[in-house]
């Protein structure tokens, strides 16, 4: 029984209406974003720009492997990044003009938002020596765990910056402990699960990125978390505040009913509705992507339907506000045309 | 347009009915306290009093300016605490003495009540050595931010002390990152925004103030707090515990209908009713305030509703427990006559 | 009056329908544990099982007596322990043997459980030297505070180590500041009031333990926490994860009403409803014990009732989940005959 089941999952999926763009089209998708790492070739890009489907699958900039020292083969993944780019990554502005080669050809693939994954939400706003020195050690793969935050936390400043020049919106996925599985990691790999969120500190964390670029004008940074504790104590009143901000969907584990119900309850009073980026999930589930914004529409609607009923939104409000929140929102925090 | 909305505006605030006192008699206002810092010359209080307006505005002690050493010109500010008091803040017992002076002269202007803002929850309580050691460092502008954190956590120890002496209701609003857009700070000032709630450890921060004084029969303490995960985990168990702890009402960027509910749901089931200290709301928008007791009552009274729907309340007991919230818990949490 | 009524409650405690073991019968309790320290004797739970008893009332081994090297006596204990067991607890691995020779009498007496109530989650995985060294100085009484919490901390692995061999199932209770207000304390003992829930840290606690145990299959976990933010931040995903956890149900302060539903609410969307251990109540207070278990029941429905409502259960499997929660989830989870 358990193998003719997976026989039937099988056949569905080989039948030609789940073919991935089949899917695309039947679920009525006008923009699915992927992210690529930054020594990436895009050549799955081009491809998809020579069918016409630029505008439709986009890439995201995605530098984790040459923003985080603690990645595998850091310091050959940076030497590729010279080759790739012309620059010359062991100085740091160098490494900086690297980025902003590639940052160009991902917006020639379509691209209008760059993603950065840490384990914590923390910012510095070092000296030039001291980022040089990070770099080198971090290139004699001398960096210690603190050192590597440090790296970490001065690149995330950095990307607001290229941001500031050049319009890519910044995303920020912070506080998980990745692989907390010994056993898993050693036999299967990384990221693979044994994931789990941790306290996220976003006040303090982001303090040095915002003092540098928080109030210019055409910066924006979509946060995500994986600590509901920081909704309305800390997020809420900082999208309140910045202009900047916008406060990313519930994600991961919190894509769901109640999370999402949490998430509107908490967020909309100090934030109000339009700080909010709308939604997308975080999946590589091709086929849960419509049912996830199929929940997040109906959690929506909920949500403003209680609004309604007790008379703290008027029904033309809410109607507005949906459209907004299940549609135009994500569209305009993501700066697509 | 809008500068027709704002002529409107204008001339709406200009119109009689809307002078504070009006304000205060149409919205059926019994009692209004302001706070005023230690150095304040309580002239105006004076002169409402002369008015026979004394019982109906009471000032507050709020002696920041005196207690927190990195206020600007803080040993100016002792200095002068010095000549209004006649007493010798240089030396800590004097300096006690000094507050003696202002709180007798704060009483006589209707306070009933201290408040302190401070970042965190700590309190110590150190020896008369230590404190004046403090206080030297303090006077002679040599505190380092650890210091300084140590002079206010000793501060509110102290102020609990004078509240058992004399009666007056120590309120302590705790954990907020202030001013943290330095931008907004050097052109503006302190004070006008970009302030952000912060994580605050109630249990461990307020040990030792309670451990001196948690058991003395006539102190109260009335806590508040930005941090909502405090509310179950930490306040409410205190609560239930402590005689001296009454729970300040959701404040700030929670004192809205979602953020009145979750207090409401996360405080009654282990500190119940009676240890809430009502509703007060913490502006300078004279106007807002009658909007806010409005929106507080519905929401107990939706929250009570709920209970008597659920058969977890009589009706009668909502119908007094509202009576409570809503009127007689402040006026008992504050000792107003 | 009042001691009109404290004669009636004399009264009724006295009379012969509310003695233990009838109440047991009219409640309909078929199955309750106590919790024995390791030095215990165990002779009441010896002549339950002469009466026929043994299978309805069970013991728990709880050795915070030998586990925690900041209890009075501790090296007393530690030597009585060796005594009673034959062992020698003044080496690490005859320590653990003396584990093992009291667990065994402990299983005899009906127990299929081990509880263990720390301050932190923290575990750790020490080499035997340094637990060795651990166990010196804790018997030298010249463990500082953060040397005792190694100590409890490597206790815990160890603790785990033993249930892997053994079956027993392993809970936790961490995260409670205890006695916190130190005149009850001098004058009436510890463990009477004043203990208040602190932030809990169960991603990086418990790592090491579960590095090391967390795939054994017969392993089994219960966590509990009074830190709710740990709900579906971190219990939830992690057991979610991890086959050996299990989640206690909503203790202490939140095992009340609103705080069952923030329980249910938080838990199942990432944990399932199949990873949640059912409920017990934790108490001295015999006749609190089916009212409890009577709210659990209302809040388990009332919260499938919703599900079901949203139709995002069928009645048919809310019933089977009622069913589940209410009785099968303990049974299964404490591996009950």
């Amino acid at each position: 029984m358990p193998t003719a089941l997976f026989d039937k999952v099988e056949e569905r999926l080989n039948s030609p209406d789940l073919r991935p763009r089949r899917v695309l089209d039947r679920c009525n998708v006008e923009t699915i974003a992927t992210t690529e790492f930054a020594l990436d070739s895009l050549t799955n890009h081009g491809r998809l720009q020579q069918l016409g489907l630029g505008a439709r699958i986009r890439t995201t900039y995605r530098p984790d492997d040459v923003c985080d020292p603690e990645v595998p083969d850091f310091a050959n993944n940076l030497a590729r990044f010279g080759e790739i780019t012309g620059k010359d990554p062991t100085v740091w502005a160098g490494m900086l003009d690297a980025h902003r080669v590639r940052r160009a050809q991902f917006r020639a693939m379509g691209a209008t938002a760059t993603d950065h994954g840490t384990p914590t939400a923390l910012t510095v706003d070092l000296a030039v020596t001291e980022k040089q020195a990070l770099l080198d050690r971090a290139l004699a793969a001398k960096l210690d765990p603190k050192g590597a935050e440090l790296f970490r936390a001065q690149m995330l400043t950095e990307m607001a910056g290229l941001s500031v020049e050049d319009g890519m919106v910044m995303q920020l996925h912070a506080g998980v402990r990745r692989n907390t599985d010994p056993v898993l990691l050693s036999q299967r790999g990384p990221n693979l699960g044994a994931d789990v969120p941790v306290r996220c500190d976003f006040v303090g964390g982001l303090q040095a990125l915002l003092s540098r670029y928080g109030n210019s004008p055409d910066f924006r940074l979509i946060v995500f978390t994986l600590d509901e504790t920081a909704y309305a104590r800390e997020l809420a009143p900082m999208a309140g505040y910045w202009p900047a901000i916008r406060l990313g969907p519930p994600w991961w584990f919190h894509d769901s009913p109640k999370g999402m119900r949490r998430y509107l309850d908490a967020m909309h009073e100090s934030a109000g509705y339009y700080n909010l980026a709308g939604f997308n999930d975080d999946t590589r589930a091709l086929l849960s992507i419509p049912a996830r914004h199929d929940v997040w529409r109906r959690e929506v609607c909920g949500h403003l339907a209680q609004m309604v009923a007790e008379h703290r939104l008027s029904l033309s409000s809410a109607s507005e506000l949906g459209e907004w929140l299940c549609y135009n929102a994500a569209k305009e925090a993501y700066r697509l045309p």
